[in-house]
C-alpha cells in the first residue's frame, strides 16, 4: 500500500483536506472524526445502484463500528436521478432518518451521486454537513469546489447552490473497477488541470500515460493528487465563478455542444471535452499561440486514449447552434478558454463565431496519432 | 410624506440597507439601481394573486419606466404555494423569462411570497440577486435575515437556504389595506423584538399601541423600524443560527405547538406567539425573573389587539406532544428562550417537561386585561 496524500482546499473557515489514497474506505471513521463528524446524529450514506453492490456495505460497517449511525438511500444510476423528484425523496428519507442540524450527508459515488446529495445537504435544514466519496477518476473534479445542482427538464445544472464539503475521501482502491473507456474519461479533466495549470504535469501525463491506464496506484495517485491541487488552487482564488474559475471550462464549450447534438451515448463527457480541448488548442494557433500547443494537447490525449478527432457524421450547424445555446454565448461573439502556451491560458471573450465554425470543420479532419 | 427611515444589516460584503417610507414603491428604480441591481438582464417578479391585484402594476411600471425589463410570476396566496412543486414551476419560469446569472428575483408580498421566491433565487444557477419588497407588518421579521425555504408535506421550512437580499423596500402604503387581524398579528414579531433587545421600545409600543392598530404611517415607521433594527442587530452578529440568533425564537416553542394543534385557521402565526411569549413570561417568573416580566409582557400585547389566554378546548397533552416534535426538544429537558428582565433573554437549555405543562395548564386560566 502506497502512502496517504493529502491536500486541502483553502477557503477561510470553509477550507478542508482531500485524502488520497489506497483503503481509504477502511479509514472512514477515523477520518470522519478527525474533521469534526459529529457521531451523536444520524449520519445519511447516498449512492447509487451500481455502486451500492460494491462500497456500500463496507462503508457502513466501518463508519458503525467507529459509533457512526448511519441510514442509507441508493437511487438509480445515471443523469436521470439528478432531478427535482429525486431531490424531494431524498428529504423525505432525511426526515425519516431523524437527521437534524448537526447530521452529515456522505455522497458515494461519481459525480451525479456529489452532485445529488451535495445539493441534499445544502438545502435540508438550510444547509448541513456534507462529506465527498468519489468512486470514479472523472468524480476528483466534480468532488472538489464545491458546485452541487440538480437538473431542471430544460438545463442542466440549473438548480444548485455552491456547499462545499468538510472533506474528500478518495480511495484509489474503488476505481479499480472501471471500465477502460470510463478511465480514459476521467483522465480529461486530469490532463485539462494539466493544460490550465502546470506544464510539467502535463509532460507527467505524456510520459506515464500507459500506467495511468493501467490503473497503476501510484501513477493514478499521483495523478488525482496533481489534477485536485489545480482543482483546489483555483476553486481557492474564485469560489463562486466570478472569473477566474472559468479557466477551468477549457474546451467546455465545444464539447457540451457535441454532447448536446451527439446524444449523451456516443460520447461520454470526457470524450467530448477531449475533443474541445483540442479544438482550443487549434484555435490557440490560429490567434498566434506557438504550433507546441496543438501538438502536445493532441498528443497527451492521445496518450490516455482519448478521441482527438470529431466524428464527422455530427453536423456543424447544429454544432454551432447549440453553442450559440451556451451561457457562454455572448452578442456575436463567444467566450472561449484559451491556451496560450502548455499550462496557460486565457479567458478570450471576443472569439467569433465564423472562426469557431472553421475550427469545429478542421476538427472533423483532425489527424489521429498512433 | 414622512422622511424615508434607512438602516443597514451589517454582514460584511453581504450587508445590505432596508428602505422603509411611505410611496417607496414609487421609487423602486432609483433604489434599486442605487443598490447595483443591473439593467441589462430581466428581473422576475414575484408576487401572489390578492397582492398582484393591488400593487403589480405599479411595481411593473416603475421598474419599467427606469429601465428594467420585467416578467412577473403570480402564485396563490398562502402557505400552500411553499412547496417544492411551486417551486420548479418558478424555476421554469425564470428559464423562460431568461434570467441568467445577472438576473434579479423580487419578491413582492408577505412571508409565504419572501420565502418561496428567496429560496429560488438562492438556488437559480447556484444564486442570483434577491430584493424583498414586504406587503405586511409581519414579514418585517421574515424578509430581514436571509432566511428563506419551502416546505415539505412532513415539515415546514425545512427546504432551503441562508440567501440574504440585496435590499429590503418596506413601503408603507402597502399596508394600509390590512385587515385588524392581520395588523395585530403582525405587531407580534414587533414587540418580541422589543422583548428580547429594547425596554425603552417596548415601553414606547405601550403607549402608542392604538396609534400603530390605527396604521399611523409616523408610528407604524418608527416601529417598524426598530422591528428591523433588533433583527438587524442579531442576524449581524449570527448569520447561521449558531447560538445568538435562537433568541429571535422567544415565544415560538409554545407557538408552533399551539398552531399545530389548533390548526393553522384558529390562530394566526402573530397570534400563537403571543400565547407564547406570555407563556415564556411566566416561566420567566417561576424561575425567579421580578413579576414585572410578565405584567409588562401581557399588558403591551394586549394593547395591540393580541390573546394572551390559551383557548381551553386545546388538549394540554396534544399541546406537549407537538412541543416534543419541535426541534428545539433535547432529551427530557427543553429549550426555552427565558427572558430575564423586560428588554432581556437568556437561553435556557434545561426547563423540565413538567413545569412546561404546568406553564400551558396556567395559560388556559390567564387572566385578560382589558
Amino acid at each position: 500500500m502506497n502512502a496517504m496524500r493529502e491536500l486541502s482546499v483553502e477557503l477561510g473557515e470553509r477550507s478542508y483536506p482531500i485524502f488520497i489514497g489506497e483503503g481509504l474506505l477502511e479509514q472512514a471513521g477515523e477520518l470522519f472524526e478527525k474533521q469534526g463528524i459529529g457521531k451523536k446524529s444520524p449520519v445519511l450514506i447516498v449512492t447509487d445502484e451500481h455502486v451500492a453492490v460494491r462500497h456500500l456495505d463496507k462503508l457502513v460497517d466501518v463508519l458503525q463500528r467507529s459509533g457512526y449511525q448511519t441510514e442509507s438511500a441508493v437511487v438509480p444510476p445515471g443523469e436521470t436521478s439528478k432531478s427535482l423528484a429525486v431531490f424531494e425523496d431524498l428529504m423525505t428519507k432525511a426526515l425519516q432518518a431523524g437527521l437534524d442540524r448537526k447530521s452529515t450527508i456522505v455522497a458515494l459515488g461519481g459525480g451525479v451521486v456529489g452532485d445529488l446529495a451535495g445539493f441534499v445537504a445544502a438545502s435540508y435544514m438550510r444547509g448541513i454537513k456534507f462529506v465527498q466519496v468519489p468512486t470514479t477518476i472523472l468524480a476528483h473534479d466534480s468532488s472538489v469546489g464545491g458546485k452541487v445542482a440538480v437538473n431542471h427538464p430544460q438545463a442542466k445544472n440549473i438548480i444548485g447552490a455552491f456547499h462545499q464539503p468538510e472533506l474528500v475521501l478518495y480511495d484509489l482502491n474503488t476505481l479499480q473497477t472501471l471500465p477502460a473507456r470510463e478511465v480514459s474519461a476521467g483522465l480529461s479533466e486530469v490532463v485539462k488541470h494539466g493544460l490550465i495549470w502546470d506544464s510539467e504535469f502535463v509532460q507527467w501525463c505524456d510520459d506515464h500515460g500507459d500506467r495511468l491506464l493501467a490503473l497503476d496506484p501510484e501513477a493514478l495517485g499521483y495523478a488525482l493528487y496533481k489534477g485536485c491541487t489545480v482543482k483546489a488552487a483555483v476553486v481557492s482564488r474564485d469560489e463562486r465563478e466570478n472569473d477566474l474559475r472559468m479557466i477551468l471550462n477549457l474546451g467546455h464549450t465545444i464539447g457540451h455542444a457535441l454532447e448536446a447534438v451527439a446524444g449523451y451515448n456516443e460520447l461520454l463527457h470526457g470524450e467530448a471535452i477531449s475533443i474541445g480541448m483540442v479544438g482550443s488548442a487549434r484555435l490557440a494557433v490560429e490567434l498566434g499561440a506557438p504550433q507546441e500547443v496543438l501538438t502536445v494537447t493532441k498528443r497527451v490525449l492521445s496518450r490516455v486514449g482519448l478521441p482527438v478527432r470529431l466524428p464527422e457524421h455530427l453536423d456543424t450547424d447544429r454544432i454551432m447552434e447549440a453553442m450559440m445555446h451556451d451561457k457562454k454565448f455572448l452578442e456575436g461573439t463567444m467566450i472561449f478558454i484559451v491556451p496560450t502556451a502548455i499550462g496557460q491560458v486565457e479567458i478570450n471573450k471576443s472569439v467569433s463565431t465564423e472562426l469557431v465554425r472553421k475550427i469545429v470543420e478542421q476538427l472533423k479532419q483532425e489527424a489521429v496519432q498512433a
